[in-house]
């Protein structure tokens, strides 16, 4: 028996909804800042037949999520704000409406500007596996871009 | 092995793509009105290690997606604009960042407001069933509700 159809409201002009607790992004710790996480559907949630959980990130300026991989994949859309996604050796530019697709394995860290917060769908498979932090190899491989050493050092204070 | 991480950049103030070219919704006929899809990210462009597309629709005022149900699941989340979703006996309305979960085998309808469009995120299964139609029996069903069968004339002509 599946849970019946739902609205959830955006609510405050955006970036929360009713009924929908913003919640820890992981347990604290160095590797992240700034980052609250709302959990909007997912069959947890009672949404049975979808395979995958809908959450919203908000990063507040100059924030930024763990730098990581996993063997699942991210769809990430951004709603609101401006930021950069790490993606490997390569760091883009994010702003409202962009879309990322990051690949099994991709190392990746989603980071606001320091002026301005960051907020995105991502969306993941229900089950999937434990992410795993950068390890000091891959660190030093992604550093040799200099526009990821800068954005790394730029804001990590 | 996958397609590489890539971000998809969002065009011209919102609603388009660099990239992504808008599709037909489906073959022309009387059910829809109004309809155009962009495919955003999905495993049939290389973004292996999905299950889900994630594809935006545009209904231009006034229009309408068919009334139709299946056993997948959607995952709506509104980008932009105004208008209504029908969900078996219910039409709430519907703006920027409200999200909708559509249970599987829930009769829906995605209507913009007469004078302004409605833009949104639907995230399905890759591999779902195709939809059907609503058969007259529920077409009376929801025409019980008087909202119902109001927006169904409204909106209709």
């Amino acid at each position: 028996m599946s849970g019946p159809s739902r609205v959830i409201r955006s609510a405050a002009g955006g970036g929360c909804w009713r009924g929908v607790a913003p919640a820890q992004y992981k347990e604290p710790d160095q590797s992240h800042r700034g980052m609250t996480r709302h959990l909007l559907l997912a069959p947890t949630l009672g949404d049975d037949g979808l395979c995958i959980d809908v959450r919203y990130f908000e990063v507040a300026p100059g924030g930024y999520s763990s730098l990581e991989r996993h063997h699942h994949a991210h769809a990430v859309i951004v709603l609101r704000g401006r930021g950069w996604v790490i993606l490997d050796e390569q760091a883009s530019e994010l702003g409202a409406g962009d879309c990322v697709y990051v690949a099994p394995d991709t190392i990746h860290q989603f980071r606001a500007a320091p002026d301005e917060g960051l907020g995105f769908l991502c969306i993941v498979d229900s089950e999937r596996d434990p992410a795993v932090a950068a390890g000091d190899e891959e660190l030093a491989r992604l550093r040799a871009n200099p526009g990821i050493a800068q954005l790394l050092d730029s804001l990590a204070g």
